[in-house]
């Protein structure tokens, strides 16, 4: 096995570099795997600026990396579910196995969470990186490694939409076309929403959301009151929003998934908001709004793959850039200026492991 | 108002006659409709034939039909949800609004329904029928009286995905391809399924099917056991399916529903079997699969039409034959021979009310 | 039957005055009332001291009560459910029927609800009053008229417990030890909860609290910290709870509820809160904390008549102060002064319609 | 440590002996216990009288008892939530972990669960014994070891009534006053039901479960037809019953069950009946009443123990007779014989562990 183990390490805010790391050895229920594709995150960006992300905080380096798939390159000991030389998508949280939340299904939960790229636990964009072997799931031959990396996003929007209750027929609203609000969309529309209205403050982004599927968008400004904007998107949805997702956070967009969704609806909050928000709560609850939040994912990553396998959900136009491993900094001054949607890098050259071309 | 109000009327077993009778008066929440399309349902060709299906037994002459459409002629005093000229789906059960069931949203079990073409109540296929108003639900204009017919079974089939629970990723089987199991098909696709595998007996119901976007079929002969059958649906599958759905009421696929089912999954029973059934229950209930029936439809019909009109759903293929009120009885006599899909008797020459023309 | 209708008339804020009505005429789906017993709510004193609750605006002279029960003493045609001279309890509000939120089980949620004592709707606080028929539930002998007018908040603590997903070995916080603190804890209590800890800034609350059965209370004063709180409650529970629920609708309360409850837990809040209130939210969310509120009780009333009749839930206590139809300034004075748990108001004499003697 | 381990051990059917075997080594993740109570279920009966239960079948000798509750004499490694000296109950079955089942929260489903005393597996009746450490519940000081050991049934009837759904003010039907339907109405009376109507063909066990709380039990005989059993029941009932357990496994108590439950009721078949069974299945299904089946329990441990310590629960009359390790195989005939509810194997002398006295 080749020494190279060049790793995007973040050493402290502002200053990540490109450093070679030892080859991790593994235990009897992990394996090894040699990295393919690495996408960049908002959450990345975050630590690579600020060193932090929430309540998250790097006090050490660490190793970048967590949308992310790989080649098997060894088995532990107690390995059965894999064999070397499968391609993988990687989901990048291992929960403790003990507690009560992994117990009773919500292992996304567990206080013991190891999850890559989140401090002070390293991530995997390297040339090798090593996981639990349960939580690497075999790709068909005809999904390619970008989308094996692009389950991580697309779980997110398949978790909001089931915390949502989300189904057939349902009218959406989705506040925010960024990435994580366009895999929610996607999500929606590929478990039975039939209409979904999508909101940003830039029309590139709505443009490019329409081209995805939206069914209808709103360029949000901040000339349009509150009353007239609720207005508005039950005009343009034809109904008020059975669900709706903020996906940006900010609190005007909490307040409006409130004021706007249909009475005994489901109010999902993906995005992660400032600590204190005022919000018209009590209107919301007094008319059995539910406010649900979510915390990445949980036993979707199988779900998100039956839906890109199938052909359910096409991820690929996601991927607006393409760096090398080498090309690490670039790559994340890209996304940094945010002028695309998903950028991705290879940690390997190009199509090495799809057995078709990766078009987007 | 024009005073012809040609009638199909079931006089008894047998003997299906077009008749004239008055048309009706209409209530204060109700709307008279001037019919449009009226399919045949396999009841309708059972009471026919023998005068009863299941429990409901034919004891006076009944007017046919309740998968229907029409276009509203006259407004009860206080309705307000529609206008005259509106084309309407018509949700062919009234129930009482005052039981524990109607309160708790589960009007269907009303003990006291009053359900189109069910003894000792009348159908609607006749010039002009009166309906309550709340059960009529308007068309857009690109919808076409035969969809709002066929709403009626499509509506079968999305009760039959909600009771499952079906979801994003879920792989399904559905036994049997006759119009209940391909509605349920086209159902769970909608509503996220990732793999759907249908059996029939008959190659060309699973032909078309697989026109109609079957992932996988199985043509089910007697001399395959059922383990060899069970282990066939999961290697086709690729998986043990998470939701079974038997849409014919035979024994052998009930049981096969309890087989095949993924330990933890449900099998759904659609389809209307034998009073008495022999079945390996004990073996699926100790695997913790839910046996869960259904009976019609309950608040499906606003999400029937929401997936029609978004176009999730694309029921036009399932009509196979098209008559004229006037040819009635060749019409039931060609449901009754099972040659098609779905037979749609027009009440009004095709395309009165379509603002575009119906091509399926 | 008799021509005396005293009844208790909200002429405007501050003037509330007993005056001669007439005997309602009933619909052919109504009963008319021989009123018995009418509890006191909050809302009903803010009614008569500043003519609001919530968004409701008193515009014209109102009948207060809706807190009831009473003795059929006539029957509209269509009744069947009911005899002259039954003891009933009385929901006090009736939804329109047709809308999607009446036939999808959620009736409290209908805009078109009627609903005794809020404006524009007159109240039952009177000798005589007309109601839906389906909506008043006959009492079994043993059942008191004042426990038959309990119904009404126990069915808002029932409807808590059930929006909560409460159940068997839930560890329970409720903030604030009101009238409807005390009903959501006894609903919980019976419903499984193993730990009900309860709080309240006046001890004499939690001292009556205990007594009827809180595991644990504490005092809330204003110098203890929002993390010390935290922490005080999870030692004093034992655990974190499963389900917080706010019954006091203070932003203090409301803040409690999102940051003591379990990751994965429920809080739901009961009390109506102002419009705006500045809260973790993000905290709560990204702990998977469901935010919930609740509008009166939809389908509760059978359950909470259940639970009195069979004796696991023991609602008499709470009625602390009794007094005559006659006395009814004197009552609400009591009640405005907030001395006591339920101020009962007795439209005939006591005891007039019970079997057994009313004892608390 | 001392070096005695007796060990209850069957040899083959109808040979159990008491013979001396290793105390058990400890992983890192596991305890050593010395056990102290471990009951007598009916399925230890079954493999000491014929070598199976159910599809399980005893090839190698195999270490009896599974209802248990032991003291911690020493820590595996990486042991947190323990010490030695911990009274615990234990839950018997310890789950792979990585599974889909495990991972979702349905544990008990897992095909590679290793469960006490079921083949090839080994139990606990014995001095010593090592369990995993997080499927080891501490006692608090005033539950008794008896009840520890109780925790197990319990369980199975918590999660029968987690399983149905059971919630405040439902009324219900019990099939069988054995052990398990015991368990089950004393959950379903903990979690909210208002009426419990018990049925057996014993009189001397309905007058058992009268004394635990049946609110109304009914003689099972012959000669009654299965509509008049079902009238009869409805009429105690005073309702339909909206959820009904069978705790049999008969099918005469199975059909019951689909007959008897309330239309959109819920049908829980708790007992292990036949492989084949002919049931009136098409009648349930057609009135939505589901059928679920529970395999063992799932995260009800904790739950329990909380009824249990709360006093919600009380089981300690279910314990009708005591016998110490020595007396092993006079247990199992008094177990054979029915005479009692529960017979108590004591390893240790009675109370040795329990800081207050047993006291049925």
């Amino acid at each position: 096995m080749a020494q190279d183990n060049l790793t995007a390490l973040l050493k402290k805010p502002k200053d990540l570099q490109l450093v070679q790391t030892p080859i991790p050895e593994i235990a009897d229920d992990e394996v090894l795997l040699r990295m393919d594709c690495v996408g960049i995150c908002g959450s990345d960006v975050h630590y690579w600026q600020s060193g932090a992300c929430g309540h998250f905080v790097l006090k050490e380096p660490m190793i970048m990396g967590h949308e992310a798939s790989g080649v098997v390159a060894k088995l532990g000991a107690k390995v059965k579910n894999l064999k070397v030389g499968d391609r993988v998508a990687i989901e990048p949280g291992v929960p403790c196995r003990y507690c009560e939340f992994c117990k009773t299904g919500r292992y996304h939960l567990c206080p013991d969470m190891v999850f890559c790229a989140t401090p002070p636990v390293h991530g995997n964009l390297a040339r090798y990186y090593k996981h639990a072997a349960d939580f690497c799931y075999k790709l068909p031959d005809h999904v390619t490694m970008e989308e094996g990396a692009l389950l991580e996003p697309l779980s997110v929007g398949i978790h909001a939409c089931r915390r949502a209750g989300l189904t057939g027929g349902h009218n959406v609203l989705v506040l925010g076309a960024g990435p994580i609000g366009l895999v929610t969309m996607l999500s929606a529309k590929a478990m039975g929403a039939s209409k979904v209205l999508i909101t940003d403050v830039l029309q590139s982004r709505l443009d490019f959301a329409k081209k995805l599927g939206a069914d209808a968008t709103i360029l949000s400004t901040k000339d349009i009151s509150e009353a007239d904007m609720v207005k508005k998107i039950h005009e343009l949805l034809g109904d008020q929003p059975d669900v709706s997702f903020d996906a940006s956070g900010a609190q005007a967009t909490v307040r409006m998934a409130m004021l706007a969704t249909k009475s005994g609806g489901v109010a999902v909050l993906v995005g992660m908001g400032a600590p204190e928000q005022t919000v018209p709560l009590a209107g919301a609850l007094a008319r059995e709004v539910d406010i649900r939040g979510i915390f990445r994912y949980v036993n979707e990553y199988p779900i998100a793959l039956n839906m890109v396998a199938s052909g359910k959900i096409n991820v690929k136009p996601l991927v607006t850039h393409h760096f090398s491993l080498e090309e690490t900094l670039e790559a994340y001054e890209v996304a940094r200026q945010g002028a695309g949607i998903k950028v991705m890098i290879h940690v390997q050259p190009r199509d090495t492991n799809n057995p078709k071309q990766f078009q987007p």
